[in-house]
């Protein structure tokens, strides 16, 4: 099993890496992770750090309810923890998740109400349990707030719709998540890939 | 408080970023910053400079009226260097001037009158001051010209129209600015970001 | 005469550029070569491998029936090794295989039935053989399959489809293959260099 | 003055930048420069390099006919040498000529018949001798061809439509050039950077 000092570094680079991909311009977008072992401790982005720079110091470490932990009080961090500990308790054996503002979907969810339908892609086997092309999955669209206690309630009341480890944020971008970052760095980059294929196709 | 040299080397760094990101085709755009405890004296790029190599070296001191200092004089400041000097004086708070050639600031103006309406967006938030993404915000457009005595006097006159810290010059590019280079590069890549996402929704 | 591992290290690097380029998202497409004078021992890459993390430990040896070797008993190859199997035997002078999941090969193969036509392109000339622009050539589309048996005998009984060394894969990829290294990269950038040109082009 | 070693030198970091824009699929396009004091012997790029791996050692010798020096018979130089020794004779103040495959300078050339018109772009002033962006430029189309004999009198013949530094090969690519390196770069840049803008304009 990595450490906490090795799974920090291998996700700050992923960070700068998505950053470099045009996915979080300047201070936006989050990212956490939490330990197997220690699941109610997250270590969470701090808030408005430029991801261009993003380092394994960046990280601060909250409880579920997005609390910093007594080492860390005093620091904020990101404005949407709380995103971030809902997914956590609603999905026990997920242990990283991951974000982005990509324009892709942005766009998508600008005209688009509920959903974008992603059918017959090969890369739609990125999704943990896919095992073939054929197949069509529904990435949830949820409206954005900056209510963040509202919008976990929302994505508990309607976990029924999170049936692939991502969704987006209307305007705003897309989370993904999985068991680990090796997982949930999969999961986002299916997401977004297939949504640029989405896009370029629908024009 | 960081030291001359240092700014000098992050900022040349941003350049040559911004430069990979298509922003600066070889010798266009300029950037600036200077000293909160020196506010006379303006770090500008000198002209001329292709800016995939751009050095710490690459830049020279002016007065606010735009005038090499003693040690520099011979020396060519960036032609649109009254521009950084105006914004100076316009918003004595900003400390960091920085531009882009951006092909969706071009884009843009090419069919747009005044400003470019953005609505709506979270990474609206990027912009100082903005809390939500329930916000309607305009980029001004202001006409391009080579007169930059014209220019500045343009810009002092319509101050009102610059209710965040960005314009677009038409047919030329964006310039954005803020209170240290953390946050004009924060504005710059914000404007960027919903320019890219704007054209794109548009079309 | 390169050594087998000069050529997994060149291999690998070579995977690490096609997923910055946005190639091949997160685990996506696999790769293989082969050498000269031990032509039935095929070097493909292993399944489930980040490519953005791609190493040259990460290839392992199979027969030209997919069947691992006895020291890589118990790993898993690509999914697809039974197409790289396929091809060496359908062109025996061919010693590497490359693939991508490019964007503009999927959004061709999403509306186009058979073939995309190529024509007239400078660019044709990176095909092997190929002296002139004056020239137009058909990439073949096949349809995807989770079945490689099925597709196996597919890519046999069309054999006379395959005019040039490269094919897609509908709404899954391209393939390019060559005698080594150097002609396979040149094979497979020709085709997606193509496919972008004549996307643009028809929208 | 710089000498021979280190023009080759970043040059070479010039081309391999290029390839990674996407400006030189695999070992296409092609570069040269001669130096003001032995005019009629040109540097320029072997056959057949891909562009990706462009080292200081990949420039072999010729002279104004395109015809190898002494030392590098037997080796083939690009089979465009001949475009370059004639520009070099068109412009005896030039000294460097670049050369991409860029996608926006095919689209153009596949729908325009002479010239792409530029227009009101600061950016044009990148073009030496132009200081204003109220200006409008025609760079030239030419129909490809294989036959470079002929390519090279039809340059000759037409030379008066070369009233910028620039030209297209239809459904080809871009030759820019400059009195050194540093101006052909950023002659090329600034017009690829143009027919980006102009094409997602017009679409």
């Amino acid at each position: 099993m990595k450490n906490v000092d090795q799974i920090k570094q291998q996700l700050a680079e992923v960070v700068r890496h998505y950053n470099s991909k045009g996915w979080s311009p300047a201070t936006s977008t989050n990212y956490s992770f939490r330990l197997p072992d220690n699941p109610t401790v997250v270590y969470v982005s701090k808030s408005g750090i430029d991801k261009h720079y993003f380092a394994p110091t960046d990280f601060m470490e909250v409880d579920l309810n997005g609390k910093a932990l007594p080492a860390f009080e005093g620091i904020r961090p990101s404005a949407e923890t709380l995103i971030h500990c809902t997914l956590y308790q609603l999905f026990p054996e997920m242990h990283c998740i991951v974000h982005s503002h990509s324009v892709y979907s942005v766009l998508h969810s600008a005209v688009e109400s509920d959903a974008v339908r992603l059918e017959g892609y090969e890369v739609l086997k990125g999704y943990e349990g896919i095992k073939t092309h054929e197949v069509s999955v529904d990435l949830p669209i949820f409206d954005n707030t900056q209510d963040m206690t509202a919008f976990a309630a929302e994505l508990t009341a309607q976990k029924e719709r999170l049936t692939i480890p991502a969704f987006i944020m209307r305007k705003h971008g897309t989370y993904a998540w999985g068991r680990d970052l090796f997982e949930a760095k999969r999961h986002l980059e299916t997401t977004e890939y297939l949504l640029e294929v989405e896009w370029k196709l629908r024009k």
